[in-house]
């Protein structure tokens, strides 16, 4: 399988299911505090949405014994790149099969990832109709601002754990057609620490971190987007009145440009608010590639990460057991 | 009275009572759109506040037949202060006589200014307790930053509508110690068209705009104040998205370099959500004085400021009679 | 020719070529003003770029005898791509033959849009190698971000006047494979105002508005981008320090969201420094289509926009005969 | 000498001397780096000023063979009020005598705090007059806002070590009448780990902190302000990019709540550009007290502050030797 066959199949994230031990106050966090919208209840999920999302839900929260990721899903660009992929998946060992589709989708091809994160294909998409309180004033924004909390405006990224990050990363170039952006390689290129990549002009949507502790199949963080910088200095504000833990930022990170605030949901699972990076529009895109040295603390301000950053994930190891 | 025995005896501007026809809808345009929090209810009246303001209360919403502003109050800056500028408004003629004062305030002494807008003087006053769920993580903060709407911080200062501007800002110099700070003065000199003064290091708590319909005791605006430019911003998205009437605005005025955006509550009343401007240290400030031509529009970058903006005020001159 | 098979064989807009009667004065504009760098000079042109760019050069002012938009360039998205749309445009009787390139970009493709704005397609493109003074900190940006002036980061868009703008836009969706993204329509759908387009995820890289005064091929405003709206009125202070005169802005766009700031620079072209906006991943975007009613003055807080705005283009009809 | 007396003697801070051992290129920190002016140079000295700041300069850099604080001058409200403190200082013991004033300035008393610091009164001040090339397009700003480098406004505050906090406090409270804002107290209220103070509505324009090493006169830091936090974000990318060390932030303590970063400029004072914070306008404001668990890492989000933040000081004790 050439990546170039894949290149332009995958439009863009889909949505990201989150899994929390504490459903109720993990909704508290995301709608109340980060101002997101619940959209759709089945089961033990609860479907939300940036006010900036196209789409009907880009965030599913699931009632779970433990913190981490559930599926993920991609929107594939066309029902023949939907099917490509599907085929290509298939023969390469990683597809589970044909579903009906969750919450505001068609048909959905699911698979998963060489580290076992699952995760969904799909390309009808149900474009969100907001209902009369929640109509923007402007015709091209699906839904109002509503100023309460945060406001984050749409799902941006999500990183991932890997046992063996270059395996995983080059899944997602070959078999999901995904631009490699950056990395982070130590031990003279023997070590391949991180890689971010991307379906599309945003910088990454998908970031594999080496999981040094055993684990599979685990999250490292989830990220929410808003336009400026104040945004999410703002944001830290909130958090803070609201007694969530941030573990670190806002700051600026030296690999893409990320301006982050990272804090734990009350369910355990890392949050980013993030604005800043920048966009890749190049076909012939190099990845930037950062060495122990160069990467340092991976801010550029200097801002020391703590170690928490580097070593948790959810759900922990222990729980994944 | 010379200036000189007044200045210092007023320490801030304590408070601002504004009349609306339409107290329910106001009630939401300032507690639900702008987040200000209600903390007192009393008759015709609410009393709010921001969440950085130290007093109880600093905005006072009272259900009247028409838009316009009550009661403006100042606090003096001590017990001897208010004695002496009791007394030398008695002896101006301007004084009304004592009360036991309003909620969150003590002893006070109501007075009128030349134009016959109300004003009161105290001194003691009800520092804020924050109820255990408005308690904020800064202990220095006296109420939680909530996240709620625009999120203003403080009452900053009003603008008044005068038939003489220069009486009005004598009085202001004179009798309560008021540094004078900018003019817009036409004609050659002859043509006081505004003045801006205030009794500290803020730019201005109170301004007199030339009253051109021949109405008296009239309100050009109140002000509340946001950190930074991009809260203003913000503002301007949740008051469009809140159907709110946008009169100018967010832009820069060139006199004061007032970062503004004016709107209407629902009771009428012009409502500005400020940032910017400069502070006044200097104890032999020399007024800034524009004429026709440095005046221009009244704005920085060059952006227009409507007609309205000149000739609108509360109540209109129909409704006071 | 159908849509389908040109999308993604443009991957981007490769850069502008703006005409200057006062090429000095327009250098020191978006060198000094706008802290643009220099990175090559040939005959009566000046190549520049934004810090964040990463071609060599995105933007070239050229001596003429009046102001005006010289050849638009589009980079394709591989050898194949390039070759494909070649065939295209040729066939379309638009197709003016190859040429070597221009400064920093391999054989080159020359056309013309039916209103006859100059065009060009290439693929091989210099990546900009910054020399030692302005190396960036940051290993994955191009350049440094050297604090002077406003500080754009890349050259964002371009807006064209166009007599047909309906034939226009076609063009570019069936020829150059551009998604439409948003459209200006009126009198009940007979009158195609202005369309938005763009080859990716930026929201427009091109509009055509329609040129009421009889003019072909001539310039609306050409677009820079910073990242934050607060560096949109940091730029606004700069340009008025400087004595540019401001037309429009800052302010927010209702269509395209894009947060605006229109000045003249001095050789007479419209130049917007802009950011905001949003980002479309959507395969199967559906244009936003405005009507009178809806796209009212054009902006989402309601400041209006000036007269000139809908009707001031470079070169003016009279200089372009 | 109660407190009561000398209130309101001091309007504001006057400004900073700084020392520096590498004068040229702690001149290019702060001219070409933070974007301050030059005014004036006169022996081993160089004054300069923000774009803002009344007098014609409020900075001055001054040759030295170590870094630290050289003479710090207080603006007395009048010549009466420059009389009364002179008066009172010498009669403290702490007065050094009268000169014919500095640069810009008129007869000026010396003194020195508790804890030694040079310091020096004056009521005559030069307002700045700008030439031509620095005159704004605001006639309310004394210079024009150049867009070069951070472009920091004013001189706003400074940080003193002491080796008895509470003494230097007193000093600051009951000779110069400043306002104690915010303490930091430990051990149960036996440990006065610092106290910011102000004569003015600015938080505080003097803090004094516990110097542990034994030194004496020695300099945390001088503070310069700008208008938004998104200027300070501006701010570390500008130094980065200048490779200046940042010791911390940019982010947000929790007293005083200022939005901090930190950086050593290359004499090896520590300099901060700085946003945000609160006024301060009641007569009877009660100092907010922090103990140990309070004060937590002195951050509002949890950001820590390196151990260098509380130990760098300047000159080193050795030097200081």
């Amino acid at each position: 399988m050439s990546e170039h066959a894949a290149i332009h199949d995958i439009a863009h994230l889909g949505g990201i299911e989150l899994l929390t031990p504490e459903p109720e106050r993990s909704l508290w966090y995301f709608r109340d505090v980060l101002g997101m919208e619940v959209v759709h209840a089945a089961g033990p999920s609860v479907y939300l949405r940036g006010y900036g999302d196209r789409a009907a839900s880009t965030f599913k929260l699931t009632h779970a014994d433990a913190p981490g990721v559930g599926c993920i899903s991609w929107r594939a660009a066309s029902a023949a790149a939907l099917e490509r992929r599907a085929a290509a998946l298939m023969a390469a060992g990683l597809g589970e099969g044909w579903s009906n589709g969750d919450f505001g989708r068609g048909r959905s091809f699911r698979f998963r990832d060489p580290d076992g994160h699952s995760m969904a294909l799909y390309y009808e998409e149900l474009a969100y109709e907001a209902p009369t309180e929640l109509r923007s004033a402007l015709k091209n924004q699906p839904q109002r601002y509503t100023g309460r909390g945060v406001g984050v405006r749409r799902t941006d990224h999500l990183a991932l754990m890997a046992h063996d990050v270059s395996a995983n990363r080059r899944f997602a170039q070959e078999l999901l057609g995904f631009q490699l952006r950056e990395q982070v390689i130590f031990d003279d290129g023997r070590q391949e620490i991180g890689s971010w990549m991307s379906p599309n002009a945003i910088h990454h949507q998908l970031a594999y971190v080496a999981d040094l502790d055993g684990g599979h199949g685990r999250l490292h963080h989830v990220s929410l987007w808003v336009d400026n910088r104040e945004d999410v200095l703002r944001a830290a504000d909130i958090l803070t009145e609201n007694g969530i833990f941030i573990e670190a930022g806002p700051s600026k990170h030296n690999n893409s440009q990320g301006f982050y605030l990272y804090s734990y949901e009350p369910g355990g699972n890392r949050v980013e608010i993030y604005s800043g990076s920048y966009l890749v529009l190049a076909p012939d895109w190099q990845p930037v590639i950062w060495n122990e040295q160069e990467r340092g603390s991976g801010t550029y301000w200097g801002a020391p990460l703590p170690e928490t950053f580097l070593k948790y994930a959810t759900p922990t190891v222990a729980a994944k057991k």
